[in-house]
């Protein structure tokens, strides 16, 4: 392996001439230390490249500072797009994230036990693939997680969610608003959370306004542009159409406009504002989650829990924002 | 912080009845261990809940299996793309990545401070913001460090790009068996490795054709949007258009489109091939660049430095290829 070797804290104590525990405390944030000593503690490191050692730290107290973030897929826009202030949140805690890409099933059971044998200090699960066994089994070793935009009855188990009902009823009030009667919705399957909550809330504020559902195997650009040609053509008098995400929405916006170039459109409105949503050819009404504060729910959630694992689960909803643009007004 | 205890080898041996070091060989891979005896080990294993300790691997053998990733924003379309085989790349070789966002210049410091605490083995960077002053932190103190779509004459650090000579000549003989004289050419500035590769071997490509070059300030849609508009203003009888990056051209076409909607584009020629660039309305004629063997060479390169660091630097050039859709052909 590489030559280098390390400099150890023995190293800047002897050539600071103070104590290994003046060098701990001067790289303890928090901890007491004299003001002179630090001086000489800061210069001995620079002078050798000292660095503090999270390795050594985490062998000495016990505890880590990864945690592990399981995703699906790291190409979908929306979770691009949440995991930028994820890692930012993690690290003002202080946390290191370590990804696991859970796209693939069988990956699942090696993911956790590497996730294990970093000895994570928690995990955060987020929306796609991920089965919630994997959430018990890291439950069961006293590993906080937190889901995002997931649903669970696992005792000690934290989640974060968009407020779904809340955005659903913003897109079924402008539907009543508008006068608009027939309705098509486009989701995954109801096994989805997400999609579950969006549907459920559109329905039950539809107000007697009749809704066309037609539920596809993905949440992605392919299966809405599908599975808007197929609800158009067994609906046709359909005045709007509310996609469970933007993906969904963006192809099934494409699809209506493959089939007929010059017919007039329903309204169509998305659920998640990914930066796509706001391009020339979409100008697409959506309701905006907010990633900034699922990201900083989601680890606030994690971070007191590895506090205090004995917590009761804890749900925190963060609400959503109707962005109207020029596919849905 | 947690009140979990870790299960520790001693205990494992303890219970199986064996060594210490017993339990050591069961967990590593390529050793030697008596099947009566590993079979006892993971028995005990099993029971315990044990799982192989990463960290006091590291503190024991002195070297880590953490690779920083420095990157400039999750959110780039093609950088999620690349970011999928990375992770891959480095799970088949033992490395966990970890993930440092270099959007933020103030934050390129601590990163840099933070991956040297985790004792990273080596360091992928990508294209983007990071300023390569920060690979020369890492090669002073022997980290290894790959460079993608990057250009650096850095003693030790080795680069793998896409063949951007090749992209570009494909093109320019696309604009020459088609006739095209009068091209426009979109790019970040010429400070920008790729744009600059992508635009010299264009001009040098070109047989004579003419070429209107427009420099922007970024990579991204918006960039596009308005560059195309300017561009075309003071040259409207561009008959082709090459744009460095995807995300440039989907904004070009689409900067056009809004001018008037009713004219004949000029063919529209990208570079990346995102997944955008087959959406419906695009349909982008592009340059593919190959990611999965971006991402192979890179671990690769870093892996065979990480195991001699005096090796000499190395380059590899990853073949491109022309797809061509309706945008141009």
């Amino acid at each position: 392996m590489s030559e280098k070797k390390w400099i150890k804290a023995e190293d800047v104590a002897r050539l600071a001439g103070v104590s290994r525990s003046a060098v701990s405390r001067t790289f303890t944030p928090g901890a007491s230390v004299a003001e002179k000593t630090r001086q000489k503690v800061l210069a001995a490191a620079e002078t050798l490249g000292y660095q503090v050692n999270i390795i050594a730290r985490t062998m000495n107290t016990g505890s880590s500072n990864f945690i592990g973030i399981v995703t699906a897929g790291f190409d979908n826009p929306f979770r691009s797009k949440l995991l930028s202030p994820l890692v930012h949140q993690l690290a003002l805690n202080g946390f290191m994230p370590l990804l696991m890409n859970a796209d693939d099933p069988q990956q699942l059971a090696p993911s956790l036990r590497q996730l294990l044998s970093y000895h994570v200090a928690g995990v955060i699960i987020t929306s796609g693939a991920p089965p919630l066994s994997l959430a018990e089994e890291y439950l069961e070793r006293k590993i906080p997680v937190t889901l995002i935009n997931r649903h669970a009855d696992l005792a000690g188990c934290d989640r974060v969610c968009s407020d779904n009902a809340q955005g659903a009823k913003l897109v079924a009030d402008l539907c009543t608003q508008r006068q608009w009667r027939q309705a098509g919705f486009i989701g995954e399957s109801l096994d989805n959370f997400s999609t579950r909550q969006r549907y459920e809330a559109f329905v039950a504020h539809s107000q007697g306004m009749e809704i066309a559902a037609h539920f596809c195997d993905s949440s992605g650009y392919q299966a809405g542009f599908a599975a808007a040609r197929q609800l158009l053509a067994a609906h046709p008098q359909l005045q709007a159409l509310f996609c469970a995400t933007d993906m969904l929405a963006l192809g099934a916006l494409d699809g209506l406009r493959a089939d007929n170039p010059a017919a007039s459109l329903p309204a169509i409105i998305g659920f998640d504002d990914i930066p796509q949503a706001d391009w020339q050819p979409y100008q697409l009404t959506t309701v905006q989650q907010n990633t900034a504060l699922l990201a900083h729910h989601a680890v606030d959630l994690l971070v007191t829990r590895i506090a205090k694992f004995s917590l009761p689960s804890r749900h925190r909803e963060v609400p959503v924002k109707l962005i109207v643009r020029q596919s849905a007004k």
